[in-house]
């Protein structure tokens, strides 16, 4: 998906919201785990309840991961399920990857020709070689690790150079140089509030992937004073908040109206 | 596998060689790649020629997953197929995750428990938090990236901070503080060279997994010159040079023979 249509939907719906699909099977209520096929069950109901208010889903790898080959086949149901019923929704595989050149391209095959997803994460630690072969895939976006949500996001990713100019701007700075702001985002995490101001400075034009609403504890109004540009330029995501809203029977209602709730916030900040 | 285990198995065969399981299915000879179950067979067939000569293996993970269930499912059998006939083998899944706590959790569990690996690479960006879900698990390991083989890796990781010290030296001072060098090893590339020698300064007693030798143009005596220690402390790891070193029905002897060149090589390095 082109940007220009990814803003047509958030303007159209008046949401920026993504839905994290952060399928645990611990975490599946009692009567869908004890089911045939959980992890999909789960997904397309929590889908369809959700998909009026937000305009991209986030699976992250590691849930689907962590049940092997079985894992890997309910995520390409799922992603099937999301483009033929929901052709509009942005779809971002959460995976983090990054490696040598000839290993990154096998990446960019398994997530952009084999999984056909929107956009891939990627961890930029290894820098270009292992970037750039995720780009130059038509309508297809890399969503590079700049300022992450986590703690952990102090340890390195602040330390500044001679210069001063800490780490996570020296990833934009440099990565903007290899992608425009047309095939290339940053995840930048929502707890991290008025650092989206030093952000804003270095990356005026690019969309933000912004997880860390909810269980993590950012402010979405904060987000969006700092953060927001014309076009949006955000995409922000919650995972538990939603899909676990409830652990019974309802849960999918009861996503539905969290996700309906965030989107209804949303809809009052966009521009 | 801990590390007397490891360090024995050094000896006993008087070889530090790791052979990277980098199968892609575009270059399996054609007499496997048309028959039923190719990823598996052409594996099985690598690792029966080449046990002798080896003490690791490192399947990276970008391979099986560009085949999607179906790759992760050869994967599965590949490392059962080890276990089983080969239990001496280090088995290092090359997968370079690291996401936040719960996610890194979840990453963990699919690599050491359900896969049952002895280690898994991890990325250093996301910081403390992203990293420490994976240790703890008895004789199992965490292989960080420090310095990477990839021309890239000059883009992010020599960064010097206002003492001067590179990114790669405070991610190996930091994570040191989380793990023993029981528990934790570098990545460091081959093609790094006298850089060993800095490294050495900041880990005097880390295993270092060292890939680059051959297809990238690393130098085996720079390597032991520079960054062996008593207990050796190095796993140097081979993959093209050795899975693809002849395309025809005579790949296995062939891969036989490139692993048993190193290994000899290995031997006369040895203290």
């Amino acid at each position: 998906m082109n940007r220009e249509k990814l803003v047509e939907n958030i303007r159209r719906k008046k949401s920026f919201l993504c839905v994290g699909l952060d399928t645990d099977p611990l975490k599946i209520p009692a009567h869908i785990a004890n089911g045939p096929d959980p992890i999909f069950t789960f997904n397309r109901a929590i889908i369809d309840a959700t998909a009026p208010y937000c305009v991209a889903y986030k699976p992250n790898m590691a849930f689907y991961e962590s049940f092997g080959a079985l894992g890997w086949d309910a995520l390409e149901r799922t992603i099937a399920y999301l483009k033929t019923n929901y052709p509009d929704q942005f779809i971002i595989a959460d995976a983090k990857r990054g490696d040598i050149g000839n290993t990154s391209k096998l990446y960019a095959r398994s997530f952009f020709e084999h999984l056909d997803v929107d956009a891939i994460t990627v961890a930029p630690y290894m820098g270009e070689d292992s970037v750039t072969p995720f780009l130059g895939y038509p309508e297809k976006w890399v969503i590079l690790l700049a300022l992450t949500s986590n703690k952990g996001s102090h340890d390195f990713q602040l330390i500044e150079d001679k210069e001063g100019t800490p780490l996570y701007q020296q990833v934009i700075n440099k990565s903007s140089q290899w992608a425009s702001p047309d095939e290339m985002m940053y995840v930048v995490g929502a707890t991290q509030g008025r650092m989206f101001e030093d952000i804003r400075k270095v990356a005026p034009k690019s969309f933000l992937l912004v997880p860390g609403v909810g269980a993590q504890g950012g402010s979405l109004e904060e987000v969006v004073r700092y953060g927001m540009i014309d076009d949006c330029g955000l995409l922000v995501n919650s995972s538990r908040g939603i899909i676990y809203a409830s652990s019974g029977e309802d849960f999918a209602e009861a996503a539905g109206r969290e996700a309906s709730k965030l989107a209804n916030q949303m809809a009052t900040l966009l521009p």
